[in-house]
C-alpha cells in the first residue's frame, strides 16, 4: 500500500506528465505543496523557458507556502538557466520540508539544489517513487548523461510475433487506440527511423497525426546504405511536412545525394559496417544535433542490427489479439540471431499495458 | 466499482477455485450464504461424489440459513446424481433469495434448478459476474456441450515470438514461476499433446511435477503420423509414470504398433488428412473416453494445424522478458500462414497476467 508521501508524489508525477511532448530539452517536472494534509499549490513544467513546476506551485500557494511541505519529482534547480534557481525561491518562501523523488542528472545541478535546501535548514527526503520518476524522464536522463539519443524500438505484432502476413500485407496489425498512442510517442521524440525496406514496402509518412494539439514532427530518418530511396516516395516528395534525413554510406552515389539534397532532404554519410550504416556513428551525430530520442519503427533487419550493437534502450511492443502464423510471415526481429538461450537479450522491468483491444509490452534493454 | 452482490459472488468464485484440478468431471462451484450483510456459511465443491458447495454452506449456516441470501457460481442442481438435488436442500432450509452467476449447461439441469427455486417462492437473480463464472468453468461448459475436449494451446516464447534459438536450444525460455504454473494446468487437464518433432528434439516427460498435492497425470499423447517415435524415449520407456498414447495414421507400420503396445503405450489410428493425424477425429475419440480437456504443448506445426482446423479454444502464451531474434529461430506457429491480415485468427478476451518475471497472455479463439 502507498503511504501519504507516495500519494502526494504520485500527484506530482501526474502533473509532470502534462508536459509530455513539449518540455524537451527540459525534463518533465511536477510539484505539489501540502500543508496540514491539504494541497495548497501545484505546478508542472510545460515548456523550456516557461515557469518551473516549483515556482508555479509557490505562486498558487502564496504566503501559505511558509511552513508547507514540497513534493517534487526532480531535484529543484540551483543554477540560473532561463529562469532563476528554484531552490532559492523555495528557501525564500519558507517551506518546511522537501520530498524529492530523484536528483537532477544534469551536471549543472547534480545534488546542488538539495544541498542548498539543506544548508538553509530545510529537511530533504530523497527517493519517494524514485523508480517511477526515473522512468518518467528516461529520455532526459539518458541524453544528459550520454549525449546520444535514447533509442526506443517500437513495433506492432500479432500474438505469435508476426508483423505481417506471408505477402507482407500488414494493414492493420493493431487497433486504432494503439496506432493513436504511437503518434503520442512520435510527438515526444526527436527523430524516427525506419529501414529502407520499410520505405519500399509501405511508403510511410512518419508524421504526427490526429493529436489534440499542434503536431511537432520529429526528424524522419531512413537508414539506406546504398541510396535506394525512390525520389517519388512520400518522405522525399512531401519533405515540406517534416524534416527528412537519409542516413547512408559511401555506397550511395553522388548523383543520388545531389538529387535528394535538391529536394530538401538531408543526407548523412557514416562509415559502413559490413556494408550497412554505422548506427553508433549516426546516433553520435544525432546527439550533437540535440536529438535526445529516436523512435525505431522497423523493419526487422534494422531493429536486429541496433539490438545486436546494444544501441536500443527501450522496447514498446504492441501485441494485437491475433494469430497470423506461417513459417514465412515476417517476424519482429530478423538478423542472424543466437545459438544458445544464454546469449539472448534480456528485457528488464517488463510491463503489460492494455491499450484498446491490444496490449502494449514495455521494457528496458539490459546492458551486457 | 463492484456493488455488494459482486463482492459476495467474487467470494463464491474464489471458493470455487479451491476445487481446481480435483472436481473433474464435475464443475467448479462455490457458494456463500449471507444474512444481514454477514457471511454465515460458505462452501465449495472439491471432488465428484463429495458434498456440493451449496450443501457445505447450508451445513455451516445451520438454522440461520432460513431467510438468508445465497450467492452461487452455478445454478443449483435439480437432479439426483451422486448426491441429492441442492435446489431441494435450499428450499427446505428456507433461503430467501438466490443470486446465481450462470445456468448449468448440463442438459440434466439447464434451468430446472432455478425453476424449482422460483416455484418454491425464492427470488432468483441471474447473471452476477456471469463472464467470470463462465471463464472459471470453460472446460466443463465446453465438454458438456460438445463432448469433445476443450483445447488449450500453451507455449513459451520470447517477446519476439521465438520458442528457441537458431540451434533449437530452448532451455529455458521462461522462468521458474511460469514453468510451475504449467504443471497446475497439466494437473487439471485430461490429456497433453505434443507433435513427434517435440519428442525427437526434447524427449519430454509431460508429467505433473512439483505441486503441493499428489500429481494426477494426464494422458500423454504424441501426434506421430508415421510412427517415428523412438522406443527409447522417456514417454515410452517410462510409460509406468503416466498413461501414454501415440496418435497415428495408416502410415505407421504394424510392427511399430505391436512394439509400442507391448511397452504399454496406447496406439490410436485416425484417417490421415494430407498425411497427418486427423485431429478432429482424434478429439472425438478422446471425448468418448471422457477426456474433457487437452493441453497442446507444441510444436509449431501441430499447433498451426490445430488452429487452421479451428480446433483450438484457448491460448496461453508465456512471454519471457527476452529477445532471441534471428530469421531462422523457430517461432510459435509454423504452417502455411495467411496472405491477408483479414484472414488472421482473432483472439477474444485477451488478458495479460504477470507470473514471476514473465507475462502470461490468455485469450479465447474466435470462431469463424
Amino acid at each position: 500500500m502507498h503511504g501519504e508521501h507516495e500519494v502526494w508524489m504520485k500527484r506530482a508525477l501526474e502533473l509532470a506528465e502534462e508536459g509530455w511532448g513539449t518540455t524537451s530539452p527540459n525534463p518533465l517536472v511536477g510539484a505539489v505543496l501540502v500543508k496540514n494534509g491539504k494541497l495548497i499549490g501545484q505546478g508542472r513544467h510545460l515548456r523550456a523557458g516557461g515557469p518551473h513546476a516549483e515556482v508555479e506551485a509557490l505562486q498558487q500557494a502564496g504566503v501559505a507556502a511558509s511552513g508547507a511541505d514540497l513534493y517534487v519529482t526532480l531535484e529543484p534547480c540551483s543554477h540560473f538557466g532561463k529562469t532563476p534557481p528554484c531552490a532559492e525561491a523555495l528557501i525564500r518562501a519558507g517551506i518546511r520540508r522537501a520530498y524529492v523523488a530523484i536528483q537532477d542528472p544534469n551536471p549543472l545541478v547534480a545534488g546542488n539544489g538539495i544541498r542548498m535546501l539543506r544548508e538553509a535548514g530545510i529537511e530533504v527526503v530523497e527517493g519517494i517513487l524514485e523508480h517511477e520518476a526515473r522512468e518518467l524522464n528516461d529520455i532526459f536522463i539518458h541524453y544528459i548523461t550520454h549525449r546520444t539519443p535514447y533509442v526506443i524500438y517500437k513495433t506492432a505484432m500479432s500474438l505469435d510475433g508476426k508483423t505481417a502476413a506471408n505477402t507482407g500485407h500488414s494493414q492493420w496489425v493493431t487497433g486504432e487506440a494503439a496506432r493513436r498512442s504511437v503518434h503520442w510517442m512520435r510527438q515526444r521524440v526527436g527523430a524516427i527511423m525506419v529501414g529502407i525496406s520499410t520505405v519500399l514496402k509501405d511508403d510511410p509518412q512518419l508524421t504526427v497525426r490526429g493529436l489534440p494539439m499542434p503536431p511537432v514532427h520529429p526528424l524522419r530518418i531512413v537508414a539506406d546504405s546504398q541510396g535506394r530511396i525512390p525520389l517519388t516516395c512520400q518522405l522525399v516528395n512531401r519533405v515540406g511536412d517534416a524534416p527528412t534525413m537519409v542516413a547512408t554510406t559511401e555506397r550511395m552515389d553522388q548523383e543520388t545525394e545531389i538529387k535528394l539534397r535538391k529536394k530538401g532532404v538531408q543526407v548523412l554519410r557514416t562509415h559502413s559496417v559490413h556494408g550497412q550504416v554505422n548506427l553508433k556513428e549516426l546516433l553520435e551525430e544525432l546527439g550533437k544535433r540535440n536529438i535526445d530520442s529516436l523512435l525505431l519503427e522497423g523493419g526487422s533487419t534494422l531493429a536486429a542490427a541496433a539490438l545486436e550493437q546494444q544501441l536500443v534502450n527501450k522496447i514498446m511492443f504492441y501485441l494485437a489479439p491475433k494469430l497470423i502464423g506461417g513459417s514465412l510471415a515476417p517476424g519482429v526481429l530478423a538478423g542472424k540471431g543466437i545459438d544458445w538461450m544464454d546469449d539472448c537479450t534480456w528485457v528488464d522491468d517488463m510491463k503489460a499495458h492494455p491499450i484498446g483491444e491490444d496490449i502494449l509490452i514495455t521494457g528496458t534493454i539490459r546492458k551486457r
